[in-house]
């Protein structure tokens, strides 16, 4: 007999992933921000978002301002890095000479891709929601990049070369073997 | 040196939850659906948000009448069934009889929280976004159920206890090992 337990509400939905997010003005050094609060939303055209607290946030003008961000995947390989670009400001420290990530740049937007992250994703804001902690930033994925050496023979990204992670909890988690493709139980 | 690919805009964001939302409106049987667009939009208050296609979906009217839904979490014993949700459809299947899957009685929804899920969010609708395929029901979680079997000492959710898994591009892929907490780049 399975027993529930009732709790406060709260957001225990997992695993979300923990991106790079980059941004700059013209005028600014770029910067690096880890969100975990990011999804997404719509397929035809392509939609994502991040969430991102207003207060000591130095990413959050940048982006306010410029209306663009590109979201960098990372692979385990910089969990480091990405635990670490949530824990320090950009107002006082610079992200990539710290971490030693390479900016490159995009092809849309002024905020730089992040070489080591295997897939980055190029976005303009559509919408702004005021959330309350939080405010959400819904965006157009202008253009996608992958590195070349994480694609499979058909160009397709191979989960395995990446070796990806994602955020359970409070904790980061590795992802490991494949269960199934979209549509295998069909399949028999 | 890092070569990047250019790619057409698209949605390569990972890994994603895949999780199991159970909706119905008083005169009908509830059903269930797969999503893996969705994610955390804020902390306090808590939200959250699915997105739905319009077309073809027998949840997508239940849930924009009823404006309430319940995201229930699966662990990977259930994934069969998770996939098999995604591709049928409840205008002509009953997925919980389907399934063997067992609706309880949530608090504050008329959807039923799914049993075999260790964890389950009750939503209330509190805004809709046409996006163009997909319609976003983003929505407060108005309370939250674990199972007492997946909980540790302290009441908290226990990842190893749970065996999540989530969605990298058209693949279900297992978590596995903790990296590390939230932070651990800062204790040295």
């Amino acid at each position: 007999m399975i027993k529930k337990i009732a709790k406060e509400p709260s957001t225990p939905l997992f695993p979300v992933p923990t991106v790079l997010v980059t941004s700059c003005l013209k005028e600014s050094n770029p910067n690096i921000v880890t969100i975990a609060w990011t999804g997404i939303m719509n397929s035809v055209p392509p939609i994502v978002y991040i969430g991102l607290r207003p207060e000591g946030r130095y990413s959050y003008r940048l982006i306010k301002d410029s209306g663009e961000y590109v979201i960098n995947i990372p692979t385990v390989a910089l969990a480091w890095q990405v635990d670490y670009c949530g824990m320090v400001s950009g107002s006082k420290v610079n992200k990539f000479k710290e971490t030693g990530l390479t900016p490159v740049p995009a092809s849309h937007v002024k905020a730089p891709l992040i070489a080591e992250c295997p897939v980055n994703l190029e976005c303009k804001v559509r919408q702004v929601l005021a959330l309350g902690s939080h405010d959400v930033f819904i965006a157009d994925v202008l253009a996608v990049h992958y590195n070349d050496d994480v694609q499979d023979e058909k160009g397709r990204l191979d989960m395995d070369k990446i070796r990806p992670y994602g955020y359970c909890g409070n904790e980061y988690r590795l992802i490991a073997d494949k269960i199934g493709t979209y549509g295998y139980s069909k399949k028999g």
